[in-house]
């Protein structure tokens, strides 16, 4: 089995995204890694952990310990561990991008990100609102924003959006949209054959009723219903207090929240350090850390790597599913 | 010490209350606790589970197991375990009203209650749209509605609102009512000094400095500022979906969150079972099961009661601490 290639982008160069991909290197591993990133940058974070690094030329593979393809992306300066420069907004932002192409060109099987630092970028002069937009502008398709860890994962109707204008922004076309997108992923990307997902209520109790609110009755339920025609298995939808028991949870492959700190606060709370964020329905699986850019400990080898391991583990595994499900049955 | 008077409601006479409060009388303690119940409920209860029930007057005290006084509160009819008949609303109302009463009068120490069905009191032609409602009229004060269990102290500045009237109902009134009962209560009736107090955000990211939401800047900021300064220790506002992981919690008394789905998932998940519901700002310490009348349930002995055994040991201890906090400190 040829072992699958993935493309992997430390971001921020002054926070601890490359001291993370560093040690990402240093694990045995049945993937290719390729790095779009400074040489320099990666250097500086090896040298600062004592830890060996050996980069390869950027058509070159290997899934030994310690070595690393490159892809170079030269930053403007070669800031100091703690101190981003805006300066290099466009060399972070460039390596994401080149990524992401490589991936729509076929020469990469998926995307690997660590922590961006938004207000860097948008300081450098670049439009910058998170790389899940910014990927799925790239790709010119509809991407639904999942978390994930090995307890529960979320999906998002809505993300980053003020509280007062979720109740009008979930509509009956951006549900639908959000639950094909999961749906589709969890068969190609997770290889589950008929999944079971659950989906929230917008209001509290699930509106119970209709007494605390109408869009269940008016928007869930009639979506719902109509995508259970369609094959899907939905549950709900269901009071967000009482859907993330551990027994309910169990019988669930995903979580549909309508909104932000409806569906995080579960995920985070069970196991952070091994969360990672997931972009659905880009046409190659994309898989970042679930953390920041962590300024105060860059360069100190401090910074737990777990969510950059999960990212990778769970990348390479979801390639593996897409070759899969892809390939003819007859192969 | 004399031990602390608890008044005990069962709820839905047809649910799963009656036979937990039975259970609850086969328990050790070192708290006195009286029924308010129809006496022919509670009997069938404890024959349907073969356990031993000694029912003594409204004005014995008695600590043993298998003892329980009762303030007799005939139900209109006798109902089969599971078939709630809304000719009782009266008597479940009258139950809870009696036993808040004798809280009010100075002869119990607090109230224990148990799960209401409230379309069958609706049905029975009494408006209630919960029992802390009715306790915050009958003793016409504000209240906060509190869920807790070893984990976690959630308190909710909005409660059983639609998610599209949140944002509009988060005012500085509001808020600074929740924080200083809430804090009141933790010192009052859990006897924590100086409690630290976490405050979430509205929007997610607690608004990102004003990029998603303004309401933390406009709203939650000033009034956080002002109860800092009369010497309330209030934390935030934090993000709601990192403002729950395991190590900040620890630093945390309570929580206290702007709306239903953003505080309370958290809290089943980590411990649903031992979870309780407490109203806080009345005259008196009142605990409630954090669970429904489970009417399927009803009967057959299967239903579990640590909630109630949990709601039972909080209000002991909150009647303690109460009752030690007005001792004058000579006696």
């Amino acid at each position: 089995m040829t072992p699958v290639r993935l493309a992997l982008v430390p971001g921020e160069p002054a926070g601890v995204g490359p001291e993370l991909c560093v040690r990402l290197a240093q694990r045995p591993r049945d993937h290719a890694l390729t790095a779009f990133a400074d040489a320099r940058t990666l250097r500086a974070a090896a040298e600062a952990l004592s830890l060996p690094l050996h980069l390869l030329g950027p058509d070159e593979t290997s899934t030994r310990p310690g070595e690393l393809a490159l892809v170079d992306v030269p930053n403007a300066v070669l800031p100091a561990f703690g101190q981003p420069d805006p300066r290099n907004a466009a060399a972070v932002i460039g390596a994401l991008r080149d990524a992401a192409q490589g991936c729509l060109d076929g020469r990469f099987d998926g995307v690997v990100t660590g922590p961006v630092h938004k207000a860097v970028i948008n300081e450098g002069g670049i439009a910058y609102t998170g790389t899940t937009e910014l990927l799925a502008d790239q790709a010119g398709c509809d991407v639904v924003m999942m978390l994930a860890n090995e307890v529960v994962r979320v999906a998002l109707v809505t993300t980053h959006l003020p509280l007062r204008e979720v109740a009008d922004a979930i509509t009956a076309p951006a549900l639908e949209r959000t639950l094909r997108i999961t749906h589709d992923a969890l068969r190609r990307d997770f290889g589950i054959a008929e999944p079971v997902v659950a989906v929230l209520g917008l209001n509290p109790h699930a509106g119970e009723a209709g007494h605390l609110g109408r869009e269940e009755i008016d928007i869930v339920e009639p979506t719902l219903a109509a995508l259970r025609e369609r094959g899907m298995r939905l549950v709900g939808p269901l009071p967000a207090d009482t859907a993330f028991l551990p027994a309910k949870l169990r019988g669930f492959d995903a979580v549909v929240a309508m909104y932000h700190d409806q569906g995080l606060p579960v995920l985070k709370f069970s196991g952070f350090e091994r969360a990672v964020n997931l972009t659905l329905g880009l046409p190659y699986p994309r898989v970042a850390v679930d953390h920041g850019t962590a300024l105060e400990l860059a360069g100190k080898g401090s910074a737990d790597p777990s969510s950059l391991f999960a990212a990778a583990d769970t990348c390479a595994r979801m390639a593996q599913a897409r070759i899969q499900t892809s390939r003819p049955p007859s192969a």
